[in-house]
């Protein structure tokens, strides 16, 4: 499986190589570059290794002391380098490529990614004839059925966190705050649960746990917006949660091998305003709108879909573009081994079969609140399969772990 | 808070930016680069932003879905740059640069990391008339009190995950395999745990739920061996975990703004062999050998730490540098926003007040298991405080939750 994935990358190489007149190419990163991760599979440590390409093989410069992982993980020949500074992630890739290529070093032509990091390249460049430096379409916006199964995998968990956060929402209490005058007042601004005063932070760490029992990680993109604060659009702060405000979860845990999910609800304990009935039954039907010019499937116009969203929005009377109120984000994005990644949903290009998206459109008012729902979604030849299951309603409903409760990992 | 340890940085910008010749820094990256969010104290999105410090200010380029988040975050003055691929990072960046300079941009000299995007040093350089490319100490190494805070409290999370690790090994117990012919033999190499065999996954999901809980995030380095994949650093496999063989648990999760923990404590369920025995004990040795040499505190070379760790290891009969059996890594690395950074105590320089630094002697045999432990400590004018206060015991102990349970966060 990994080997698949990988040797599809590879001939990827190959090809933009090829095309660019190169005769290898090189990169070097650590575990934080999902470029890196999609090429060798390998979880790696948080120091630069190197990946090299040439004469058909592919070849993983891995830290002496992570060597062993390499050789379980990457789908390709392994070479340990030593720790050492003498000898860097560069120069161990520069002594591969000497022994690859037939002709001599310092005549060699080397592809690489912008994102490789200015002093390796420098490095290589300083050896060989020429680097060139060239975003390559590595083609991880195809996911094979093993990685459509990874997202499956991530998303059922997020939708496990989801549940959690919503049990918490749905039991928890308004109450007065001990310090209030008028009792009637403070009950329109608290909410408690177990104990304690609700906060997002509180919030939040129900359902990393969540997520963590079920074998994914929150990847710090825990994002909890309450209130006025769901317009700030990856707030991770600790607020009191109250009454009547929109509660905005966006969770995007990353799974084994390194694939995101990304999934959000929006919640209001107790009374529902105006504002936030008709900000969630906008975004309901925006949704619904995009899932329609999905049906299509391969071949439809991305944008048409951030168009069908944008379009529901304003019979709602909401704005969408660069506003202050209203839509101020597109309809959708990539999800691979980075949360965001091609293709996205407000491109003019059509949509292929294996594109995972999210659909996700939300309205904001800095001064009232924010609604979003967002699900994650595969491409398919005629049409999509939706990676969600979660329903959607804004009142939180006590009894949400149970009915998803086969959403186990 | 944030500001002061912004502006010492800061400082030593200038003061590199003043050495080097140049007119200004720029440094491009997104949240995973650790210098980049040492420098802006913003956790960021995982798109490139930019930093420019010229004329005594720092500016943060943030995407303009993350400008809110930036101006909370960052102690200097935030510019929200568009989010179209029309103007990247570096493009803004320039723009500021261009503001800040009163000469002509094209006759600047940057001072730039070369960690830094090859891509986005490259449209810099095209622009300026030189970027130098220098490593620059950021004084990481030396911390504040706040984040000798922030390390505590994430040091104190780590020790309620490994807690709870305790809590599960202690009460897993042996158990006949359900195929087993011989039930005697099965019994050696099985333990079960709340209804199923006990893997190292499932213990991973344990402490990875309680670190949420704490509020810190486990960032995929919960490392777990059983038996002989101790040897391998940082294996976070799926491996049944029977008696009698070292479990090692290398706990290093990140807490709020970034700073890690680092803890590491190696259990046996049931009889421990001889060689788990004197492994465990030399380690244990060797930790206080290490601890006794840090005594002198600030001015310390730190080179001697490691020196009398495997001093000590020698006595027990295990040979420590580039071997297959012994200790093959160094005795403790430098922590901050990164998990590995300076300073390294295999180093000929002296430690400083300040150093947050790992103590982690272990001994390993590919062919048997290994043992490894290690706290936290910062180096102080006159001695060292541990952050960890977590016993040293080779047998789980069923207790161990409550007796740390001061530990909360």
């Amino acid at each position: 499986m990994g080997n698949r994935d990988g040797n599809a990358a590879f001939e990827r190489l190959a090809d933009a190589t090829a095309t660019a007149g190169a005769d290898a190419f090189v990169h070097v990163g650590d575990r934080f570059d999902d470029d890196l991760r999609y090429l060798t599979r390998f979880g790696g440590p948080d120091r630069d290794y190197a990946f090299v390409h040439a004469d058909g093989r592919s070849t993983l410069c891995a830290p002496r002391l992570f060597a062993e992982q390499a050789e379980r993980e990457f789908p390709g020949s392994v070479v340990s380098a030593s720790e050492s500074s003498a000898s860097s992630a560069a120069e161990r890739a520069l002594e591969v490529l000497g022994d690859r290529l037939t002709s001599p070093l310092e005549d060699a032509c080397v592809l690489a990614l912008p994102s490789m990091p200015a002093g390796a390249t420098r490095t290589v460049a300083d050896s060989v004839d020429e680097v060139v430096l060239e975003p390559i379409d590595l083609g991880r916006a195809h996911k094979t059925s093993a990685e459509r199964d990874r997202h499956a995998f991530v998303q059922r968990a997020a939708q496990r966190g989801m549940a959690r956060a919503e049990a918490v929402l749905a039991a928890a209490t308004p109450e007065t705050a001990g310090d209030a005058e008028d009792a009637e007042e403070a009950r329109l601004d608290e909410l408690r649960w177990d104990g304690d005063l609700l906060t997002t932070e509180r919030l939040r760490r129900e359902v990393n746990a969540t997520l963590a029992k079920s074998g994914v990680r929150d990847a710090e993109n825990t994002v909890i917006g309450v209130g006025t604060t769901c317009a700030d659009l990856h707030f991770t702060g600790e607020d009191r949660i109250g009454p009547g405000e929109t509660v905005l979860l966006d969770l995007s845990p990353r799974g084994p091998q390194g694939y995101y999910a990304d999934l959000t609800r929006t919640f209001v304990v107790g009374d529902v305003g105006e504002w936030e009935r008709r900000a969630y039954d906008a975004v309901g039907e925006a949704q619904d709108a995009a899932f329609d010019a999905l049906r299509g499937g391969a071949g439809t116009r991305a944008a048409d879909v951030h168009e069908a969203a944008t379009r529901t929005l304003a019979e709602y009377g909401f704005e969408s573009g660069d506003v202050d109120v209203g839509m101020y984000h597109g309809t959708g994005h990539g999800v691979g081994v980075s949360l965001h990644e091609a293709p996205s949903l407000s491109s003019e290009d059509p949509l292929e079969a294996g594109h995972v998206v999210t659909v996700e459109p939300g309205v904001y008012d800095p001064d009232r609140g924010g609604v979003r729902l967002e699900d994650l979604i595969v491409v398919t030849a005629d049409g999509y399969e939706n990676l969600t299951a979660y329903p959607c309603e804004i009142e939180p409903n006590p009894t949400r772990t149970e009915t998803i409760s086969d959403l186990s990992n």
